[in-house]
């Protein structure tokens, strides 16, 4: 059975997000400088058809967050939109062809049948709570591991229950001020983390924790 | 001329001292753990006349916290107690021989005469404000680096003030889910910060910034 995990690229003030987010600008006001690390490298370029980039030590985070992955759960808001009923229309941020190949679980109040994207993304959405959309998602991944792929609150609330085998933390040296911040709503008392890796690469460093003091 | 640094370690969650805080209890619910760290190694027992203790990864971390500095500024809190005039019978947290063994700068609204403890620490209490603390303890200092021993608030005005050469955040794995937040109040822009080092240390990531971006 895969283990639950989240990769999450921090600010060095503890958002993953900036402020004023919004359906136009889902990473918020300076949020776009938080993946910079990942961009820019070969490994995310060759998922993305495309040619270059660099090779450094932030790679195997890169590779880590791009494979071995059998199913994503995400927040509504990841998928793209705010509150109430689906407009049936609306296939979300990700184009056609989402760079997630792979089921995607879609945590949300209201009812939607699935879409089936290009390349092998296919969106479920669950109206019925973490505890069962992790099941779906662990009987979709088999083997693999199952990513939570944000935002905040889909992290918080899996964290807060406990559920997270997993965290890696990209920080980055910038002060974002606002925005979503990550390590709230955790619940008392908060859950033990252990650290198991720290790994230094240019412009961030990836921390890596699980379960357990 | 040495350069103005902080050292804090906070917590994953962003904080340096859990909440509730108070006179007889300046860390905080929970607090005492952020420092475990540093108080189990032995650098930091022999700077404190005990025995045994840790040697690795962190050591030398320690004992940039412990050497080469010629003089700290902190804030009032730090040198405990709360606002308002000065109990010119009131000698502060530290006991009658500091730990800092130089002379040091408390940031207060109240004048205060010079308390000269034993060990060669003397505290300067200083009126008008956070330049002109740090021309007297550059002063003081000489060639070496000059320290800002916290609380937040004090390092909050020298980051926002971007008067801080070099900061050093040890980073542990615990959530204090409340508490002082280092990483606010730092203006608008606030600083840019550069990584230079990040160290994986037994519990704890000692993270270098500098200032520039």
């Amino acid at each position: 059975m895969g283990n639950l995990k989240a990769n999450m690229t921090m600010s060095l003030d503890g958002f993953v997000a900036g402020p004023n987010q919004s359906a136009s600008d889902p990473l918020g006001v300076g949020g776009e400088q938080l993946h910079s690390w990942l961009l820019s490298l070969k490994a995310f370029r060759e998922s993305h058809g495309e040619e270059g980039g660099e090779v450094n030590t932030s790679t195997p985070f890169a590779e880590e967050i791009l494979g071995n992955v059998g199913a994503t759960i995400m927040g509504r808001n990841m998928f793209g939109g705010g509150p109430g009923p689906w407009d049936q229309a609306w296939r979300g941020y990700w184009g056609e062809n989402p760079p997630y190949h792979h089921p995607v679980f879609v945590l949300t109040r209201h009812s939607r049948a699935p879409l089936e994207m290009e390349g092998g993304t296919t969106f479920h959405f669950v109206t019925d709570g973490i505890e069962w959309a992790l099941e779906h998602a662990r009987t979709a991944a088999g083997a693999k591991d199952i990513s939570i792929g944000g935002g905040a609150s889909a992290v918080q609330q899996y964290l807060a229950a406990g559920l997270v085998d997993e965290l890696v933390i990209s920080l980055v040296p910038i002060l974002l001020g606002a925005g979503a911040r990550l390590f709230e709503n955790l619940g008392e008392p908060p859950p033990p983390l252990r650290q198991v890796e720290a790994v230094e690469a240019p412009g961030v460093t990836h921390l890596r924790y699980v379960r357990g003091s």
